[in-house]
């Protein structure tokens, strides 16, 4: 074992990949230190469970996750074209994550909503945050774009909701399908829900 | 135990519920046997595997809800209307397991694509063919309201998939908020993804 810093990262690194490629209940706390490459005994020094590790991995992943959407939400471009590029780099990072490791892994939140969410109330509330931070990110954009008189819905959040549901629907079937391709209609599909009338002028605005 | 019968009987039925509960990887062969009430020998009498099991809960699971989706959707009703009852149906099934067992627990297919399908490849096959079949049941409506000419999409199997895929995506709110209410947008969505322009008169049809 390293500095104790490195056997925690590396902890969660392990934890990060297993929890993509396999699930949460898949895994034992002996197959993620076998991943990490530390003893066993250490794991308890810095988690307090396996739920407590899950719980850190859902803030990291979230943490990167989240600099990227206000990265793209937050940019210059026209508000629809902002949220096109959601879609594409949402599509681009699932597309390298399929490359490097054979399979679509599909969205660690949704993968956790379906798989634990009624289960425990932590990892419930955790994931209602960051879904909740999301729809919130796209709520902006689409209110910027209806200040623009781009957009015609009765609900902004709820639109925005929508817009995000349909973004888990289609990672769902990307997953299932093992092919990205399936994110091509987000676009299309994001402007539909968005009550947008005039498709072809939005699309190659 | 029982007459075999039984015992395979009950064996499925426990397995049912917990999949729903509980996810397939969190399950031991040992649950399902203590959950059915039969001696854990009994299992591999009737089960090669744990794998085999989810395969024949799939089926059957399938089997009571493809039975819900062509009565609804091979119904009488006007083609859009039975989309509507399509939506309001689920909702209302969902909305009696969370009465029953106290959360939303969610589309089992949807459930265990997100856990399982990158997985093992006999239930990514048969997730795939069951959507596969809920995506047909979809466009046979849509094509008859295009023949109506009701909608307008120019691509009947995208639009029926994106459909299915604000489905998921619903239900996974559902789920993550304990929440049926969160399905009381799939109509308008619907509507909108099917390219719908009047919206308040299709509504009110």
């Amino acid at each position: 074992m390293g500095r104790t810093s490195d056997a925690r990262e590396k902890i969660l690194a392990a934890a990060q990949g297993l929890i993509e490629s396999r699930g949460y209940s898949a895994l034992g706390v002996a197959d993620i230190c076998k991943a990490a490459g530390v003893p066993k005994g250490s794991f308890y020094y810095f988690f307090d469970s396996k739920e407590a590790l899950a719980l850190e991995v859902l803030d990291e992943h979230w943490r990167i996750q989240r600099g990227d959407w206000e990265r793209i939400l937050g940019g210059d471009a026209e508000p629809l074209q902002r949220l096109r590029q959601l879609f594409e780099e949402t599509e681009a990072g699932l597309r390298a994550g399929q490359q490097s490791c054979g399979t679509v892994s599909g969205c660690m939140f949704g993968n956790l909503t379906l798989e634990m969410s009624n289960q425990t109330a932590p990892i419930r509330e955790r994931l209602q945050t960051i879904f909740e931070a999301q729809v919130e990110m796209v709520e902006k954009v689409v209110v910027q774009a209806q200040a623009r008189g781009e957009v015609a819905v009765a609900d902004v959040n709820e639109a925005a909701r929508s817009v995000v549901a349909q973004l888990e629907g289609q990672v769902l079937f990307a997953k299932l399908y093992n092919n990205t391709g399936r994110l091509d209609t987000l676009w299309r599909n994001g402007l539909a829900l968005l009550g947008i009338r005039e498709l072809e002028s939005a699309t190659t605005a």
